[in-house]
């Protein structure tokens, strides 16, 4: 190696001995006749001296032209330090520079490398090289790094198999948008990418593998938002001869093995809420359980005292905000003016305070005299000093708007510490749902997914098949959905019935899954799986909001790598021999 | 779970207990009033017995109606075995059925799932599920898992982070054909699937992460060969701050180690062999070196004797194939047949006999007085028994032909046992090689490589250009590169005039390279790194000439996934969206 040691490893033991380090200019100071330079590397920083009559005056001339980011290679005996820094691994020590060799010069970066930085996110992204050299940003991928090798520590002791699928395969007409390829050697035909390995892994449980996982990228060409990309990794895992139960016990452990592994946490065991209750009490079927903050459904109490907007809603439905009665004018206009915008969806917000005398005071006094509020104070429990925030409409844009509301509070409240785990099973998603404007059932997981036993007689007329609850489960930490899951169909009848429910032709499910299909006729056990989005646990452990500061070279919201000027267009020979042309007019 | 114990896990201990299995039914028999059954998971193989008023009927009945394949559950009571099988890790012990259900019945599979099966090639691949339940089969991708296991493991160890790179990237000129994907987020512009993530780890070193891996997915459009598929897996790694030396030994570590923790084997440590020398002694850059019979160059002792064919040759060359002077006139005629193949390329074969009393008999003894032939004996160390192998012509192509005679021999002789290991490094590859059909230079390695010092200066002459060494080096293990890498140019004048001798301009090098070129100017560390071919490793280790034999869904030579059935044509719709449309008539 070009060096001795690394810029994290010298300690006052090695005081005396002469080493040699690498890596980058963080910064140079001259003070009091001394020369500083703070030299990094990925392992830590360490300070070089150059004192005026005790280094040489040819090696502190070198020092004197540094820049920002010179990559250097350093020798010289390790010293005391002036000042100890006890804050730094390497702050008992500094290094009396006998040596110094410039290996690369660097123009001035074009935003600072610096925990806080003052680059711009387009800057960021189009030096992307320099950003990741930034210590809160690697750390990011070191820990992901951690997750990964964890996880697959865990799962190989556990007996599963990491298998690769292929990445390049077939489109499918249910899902997200495929991203295609165009085959070279087979004209007009395409591959596609996987949006995930789903048929793979069922057809490895068919040949027996028993248990499978990896850690896999998936693709889906969708409309991009803040949060997601166009490539992303999954960890992808199927057990055969388990049921839902066994499933949950599996992935529960490893959840609380990486807690432990990589955060130093006990999680304890993963409670387990039905789809029915998300929805009740959370308006959300990945409820953030770091804070309680109930839905209170209010009809029984509140219609029939000739408040037109009460009496007219198909659900009236509130939540308490503890201690929160204190709110101003000011702060209740927010919350108003919040639940009306329009990714929330209310028309209005109704909201009581509980007095210090117990006496309640709420924007409908009009309507609700003194005793009918007190039954309002009744049901939420609510003590003096509470905030009853209400909301009424049609059932399911209330709760939703109010889940909107409830986590808006508890981000207000600090409820919502990034330091704080929240872990839960959400269980009993109903099968399919009803897309109104396609006019069909969609599989709610997918289309592999298994019916509920006890259910499936439900699937037989129409009036109930929206009932038919499925063998299926996400696992939701602090309102994310960071994995989800189900028993699979292993039934060929069932899952020909299955694609016909979908609206899948007979001839459209042989052409899309015949394979899979078949499968099902040589021998397929029982199995079921779970995927984790890879991206979205490493953000959650690291505490981040956005899965982009966890993928080393991520796209904007358009798709582009602007780092590497991706997409482009390729050349007319390039699309000659792939048989296809653009269908559009270059700009 | 819905079983006690795997079928590989029972053992004499066992016997009494009531254990529940599941599996496959591998084989059925009636033989001596008693039904066997064998049963099947990954982890072995459990016989199960129904005697005849012993077990009750209703299950004998019930066993009666199993068919190859079918999946069952089977409660019962461990017994000793009637007849032990001390092969078998079970052999001890047999399961007295009591309770049997058909958790799936399965159709005649189209080939028998036993280790040496009837199936065709077409027919396996077609039906991939089946013939992965093949234990065969199903230990190739055990071995891989095992081998990625280790992998990570070691580099976790030597503080080498995994970094996952993108899979949608730029579609660049240099190389093999790339896949390209369309992007409707970008009309008339493409995205390309990366044939390795060459400039990506480069650039995590100039961000500073010192040392990186990742086991990933690469993709090349070329015409497949029996043993390339459009995607492939790498272990590909990247250091900073080192010597070629360094990366030398960190990875001769890795690959003791996987043979070590893989194969239980020490590798000891590995020879290094100069390109020079590679070709010099057995015509090739990736020599076989699990046996000697290097090349015997005889210009010196053969010319001048009046034999026109040696007189006009650039070059004649040959092996001595110790103890093969019985090979027949059949034999040598085979060989004689061998080397004039097209694709060995010699025009003819000169053999040469060592006879017991150490006299020499050759096929050109009209030319060749006895006393010559005693200096051939002389120059190829011969001794009684040895016969001696000759050809002459072109020296390039006469070193590639002799070099094909070589291994047909080894072959013949016995000399390439797979369960003989033979790995060494080749170093000192030229830079660059000049492709006449092009009329100019090529990258040997790809155009990130370093020149060695000492040798830029013969840069400067067309002259001498094609004599530059390259700081790239290969890990060669039985006549198969496994790896290969090199120091990397990290100063943006050398990565410049690299692409200039290539035959880019400025301006096309911006295009396609110019973030890395950018990158160069801000601190890029020296760095070096590798490559392996997992795929071809996990062969190596598997003792299997074919990679196909490693991946779980290989495609055919066509490209095509015949058991999906990918590629297909896409909707019409789908290319609309594109901005894309196919230039073919469908057929």
């Amino acid at each position: 190696m070009l060096r001795t040691h690394t810029c994290g490893e010298l300690r006052p033991d090695h005081i005396g001995q002469t080493v040699t380090l690498t890596g980058w200019v963080q910064r140079t100071r001259d003070k009091g006749g001394i020369l500083w330079i703070d030299l990094r590397d990925r392992y830590g920083l360490t300070q070089l001296a150059l004192e005026e009559g005790v280094e040489t005056e040819e090696v502190r001339a070198q020092a004197r032209e540094l820049g920002r980011e010179f990559v250097l290679s350093v020798t010289g005996k390790v010293a005391e330090r002036h000042s100890k820094n006890d804050k730094m691994p390497t702050g008992g020590i500094e290094i009396r520079v006998e040596k110094l060799e410039v290996l690369n010069a660097a123009k001035l970066p074009p935003f600072l490398i610096e925990d806080e930085t003052d680059g711009g996110d387009d800057l960021r992204m189009k030096y992307r090289y320099l950003d990741l050299r930034r210590n809160p940003v690697r750390r990011n991928l070191e820990l992901r790094h951690r997750v990964a090798q964890a996880t697959r520590r865990f799962l190989d002791g556990q007996q599963f198999i990491e298998v690769e699928t292929p990445v390049l395969i077939k489109s499918t007409p249910e899902g997200a948008r495929d991203f295609v390829v165009p085959s070279r050697m087979n004209p007009g035909e395409f591959y596609a990418l996987p949006q995930s390995p789903q048929t793979f892994k069922q057809l490895l449980m068919v040949s027996g593998f028993d248990r499978y996982f990896q850690i896999v990228k998936c693709f889906r060409d969708e409309d991009l938002r803040a949060d997601r990309q166009p490539e992303f990794t999954q960890i992808d895992c199927e057990m055969s001869f388990v049921t839902q139960e066994d499933i949950l016990n599996t992935f529960e452990k490893l959840v609380q093995y990486l807690f432990k592994e990589v955060k130093g946490l006990e999680i304890g065991e993963l409670p387990r809420m039905t789809y029915a209750d998300a929805m009740r009490y959370y308006g959300n079927d990945k409820p953030d359980t770091r804070f309680e903050m109930k839905f209170v459904e209010l009809n029984d109490v509140v219609k029939g005292q000739g408040f037109p907007v009460f009496d007219a809603a198909g659900l009236v439905v509130g939540i308490n905000a503890h201690n929160s009665a204190m709110y101003t004018r000011k702060q209740l206009d927010e919350l108003t003016e919040f639940v009306k915008r329009p990714q929330v969806g209310a028309t209005g917000l109704v909201y009581a305070r509980v007095e210090a005398d117990g006496s309640v005071k709420s924007s409908v006094d009009k309507f609700y005299a003194q005793d009918e509020l007190q039954k309002w104070k009744a049901a939420f429990n609510a003590q003096p000093g509470d905030l009853l925030l209400i909301l009424a409409g049609e059932p399911n844009k209330t709760r939703k708007a109010l889940s909107e509301l409830r986590l808006e509070m508890g981000q207000r409240m600090g409820l919502r510490d990034k330091d704080t785990f929240s872990p839960l099973w959400v269980v009993d998603f109903p099968l399919l749902e009803y897309i109104e404007e396609e006019g069909r059932y969609f599989a709610m997981h997918h289309p592999f997914t298994s019916p509920k036993p006890e259910d499936v007689a439900l699937l037989d007329s129409p009036d109930t098949i929206g009932e038919v609850r499925a063998n299926a489960y996400d696992m939701v930490i602090n309102g994310v959905e960071v994995g989800g899951g189900s028993i699979r169909i292993h039934d060929r009848a069932v899952q020909a019935r299955m694609f016909s429910l979908l609206g899948f032709s007979d001839e459209e499910a042989k052409a899309q899954f015949g394979f899979l299909l078949d499968a099902f006729e040589y021998g397929a056990p029982p199995h079921g799986g779970i995927a984790f989005g890879f991206d979205r646990l490493c953000s959650l452990f690291g505490g981040a909001d956005s899965i982009r500061d966890f993928i080393a070279f991520p796209k904007n919201n358009s798709g582009r790598d602007v780092m590497i000027d991706s997409p482009s267009p390729i050349s007319g020979a390039q699309l000659k021999e792939l048989s296809i042309a653009t269908a559009v007019e270059k700009k």
